[in-house]
């Protein structure tokens, strides 16, 4: 049977992540989705392992902060005449870095990956959702959008941008039928990145410290399915042993 | 078959409002309700309709600013040993009134059925809750919790209350395994009250402009449904056209 | 010289202590100040040193929780048709306790004398300076007003219903040209109370770590001269030292 | 008589702005001034003016979204040894638009103006403080820093990174001894640029509607003045009249 619709995830990297995680799981629900990365070798996987469940998926190699990239996406997303159901900025990049060793690059990359990117996603989604006035916009964000800590005040100062962008998004496009959505992050992913950058940290906070991955993927999946009548802009996403 | 569980909802009254709403789809979910309102009539009359779909459901005239009738509420609910999986603090109460001529029994008042009841609500039910060290405990809130503007003032400050209770209790108890809920709505209550209270507001924003209950304790329930790892403690509700 | 205006202060104790330091900071700025709390000792020891620098300056015994006492405040105040200038609600008061051991004296003694106290005293402040158009009415504030975290959830609850209140009134009363300000103070002030209640964490600190009564009183001060092109409604105020 | 500090100040363009102001009232407390902006046709204006008062001041033509002209101009305002006890970074740059409408280069151009020069700004100014272990860091931002809204969702998106970028500067440096201030400007400054951008929201708004210019530097005066132990991160600034 063929999808009804079509989700897009920008920001899909190793299985053992949240984009990862959200495109099986739209996947599973009957969607078409569009996943993009900047990884071949990952999407390429990944991609085997949503077909072999029956499912339709297309992988974009895609860089979030490259706006041709961007568009090229929504572009290859659209071109069946599909609906976009559900689009979902997931790009997360953190660099602790105390104020005065943050380098101008380092600066700039965290906005362009966090913020920037989240423009050229956001303004191809609604463009393509205008259409049917109707679609859910995630934005994957974090705590730091509220509070700036060092060594987080570059990644904050980005996160932060990224809330007002989805902020403003949904002021001015909520009442043309487009849900957009801001996820605050407060905590670690259960993930492959964690394990990597963190690995004390993820064995300090035991398994029921880390936020799981299926588990943000059912709140995403419920929040697209609200009825425009009580829709959420806004919602913190936290583990319960985690001190807030 | 027994239920497995049960939910406390206190503020429950008309059958078009959202105590009642919640009361039904939790009894539908295969839970034993205790709902707890201050008119018999209303109570009684939801209780056939409820039972009629085979669910059970146990009525009990309370009202939340009393501390011996909440006591008494989750006494009952606990009697037979059954565990409580929800409660909700459902009260709301709202005067406008410019400041000068608010009087001191108005301004008392809002605080008694929006923060004071919750507090005797909140411990009761974290009581309760502590022993199975599980169970969702939601708070209706309202934007007036996060921004002050007359004619709302005294409201606004009993709702900020509620909010700061809330999350106090969020950060003291999430580790025990009790998911503290905070919930923020954003427009008015497609239910009885808006149409006797404001109905020309009700006209003017059309069925559309309205929060729709099912919609509203559909969330309820999929936040109830949250894995301890991902949990939401605040999120905001608002109809799509609603400006904000 | 007779004074141009008036100050009116509830929440005088200990001469060490915010209350009575801004009492003589407006005795000295040539103000009569009328300076209000429960202990007539600390009231006469105080009013005899203002009264010994040539200021003018009346103590009242009053309980900030009982209307009639803040009303009889405000008339005395005003008896001899003078304007007021400065009016500050400085009650504050804590008391640290894990939610299921706060009982509902407890919490209601805390509402009653950061909240509702403020109420009626800014009822009264603003019913006087209504007439001038023009006053600035101060509420001491805390940081709790904005999170809230066990072991002061109640203080919290009663914090942000202050905050509330506060800016329920700028938005009200601004327009008519009073001044209403919330201060937000961070950090354990070096007054007597905290000596007396916290030793451990005042040595902890250091001189440097805790606010300096003089310090707070010159933004009081500050704050008032603002021209009403550019008014502060909040700000906060912290030692250097002190996280947050 | 030589100065004994100086006040480096960036965002200095016509004489009716919030820059020359700062750079007129700073020179006119015996700071020698480092003025930066981006015409020196005004900069030789203002500069004359403030030498025909008696005061040291200096002229630095500066862009500051551009790194090198930064660092330049506070290697100039070291060279002579002279403690910086002023830092304002005072650019704002505000393009209403429609998200759809929005450019990338708008979008980027009012994060590099908001946002980037303010992380240059900010690390210069820090690097010469810390040396005295003083200095205040003034950060001019607005509202939209807390709310997103339509057409300004871009300046909202930049002005809320500079507030982040604000508030974890002050969070890794006070304790260092230099005082970052935030400012929260809610309203029109009356001043050139209003005027020219805005005339029929001048006219609206009548004089008392606008922030004088005069009146937001004596707050940041005011807020240099402060002492360590009681220091203001953030405070807003309106006039009597602005709804909020």
């Amino acid at each position: 049977m063929a999808p009804k619709g079509s989700a897009v995830i920008i920001g899909v990297g190793p299985e053992q992540g949240l984009g990862a995680t959200l495109a099986c799981q739209f996947a599973g629900k009957g969607l078409h989705v569009f996943m993009a990365g900047r990884s071949e070798d990952k999407l390429q996987h990944l991609a085997s392992k949503i077909r072999q469940s029956g499912a339709l998926v297309t992988p974009v190699i895609a860089d979030a902060t490259v706006e041709s990239d961007v568009k090229q996406l929504f572009k290859l997303a659209q071109q069946d005449g599909m609906r976009i159901d559900i689009a979902v900025y997931n790009v997360d990049s953190n660099i602790p870095s105390p104020l005065l060793e943050t380098d101008t690059e380092t600066f700039t990359k965290l906005w362009q990956q966090n913020c920037l990117g989240a423009f050229f996603f956001g303004k191809e989604a609604i463009h393509a959702m205008q259409k049917c006035r109707q679609g859910t916009l995630f934005f994957t964000g974090a705590t730091a959008s509220l509070r700036a800590k060092p060594p987080f005040t570059a990644f904050a100062a980005a996160k932060a941008g990224l809330r007002a962008l989805a902020q403003g998004m949904a002021r001015e496009f909520s009442p043309h039928g487009i849900h957009v959505v801001h996820t605050i992050i407060d905590g670690v992913i259960d993930g492959e990145r964690a394990v990597i950058q963190f690995p004390d940290f993820v064995n300090a906070k035991g398994a029921d410290g880390l936020l799981q991955l299926e588990a943000i993927a059912e709140t995403y999946w419920a929040i697209h399915q609200q009825h425009p009548s009580a829709w959420t802009h806004e919602l913190d996403l936290r583990p319960f042993k985690e001190p807030f």
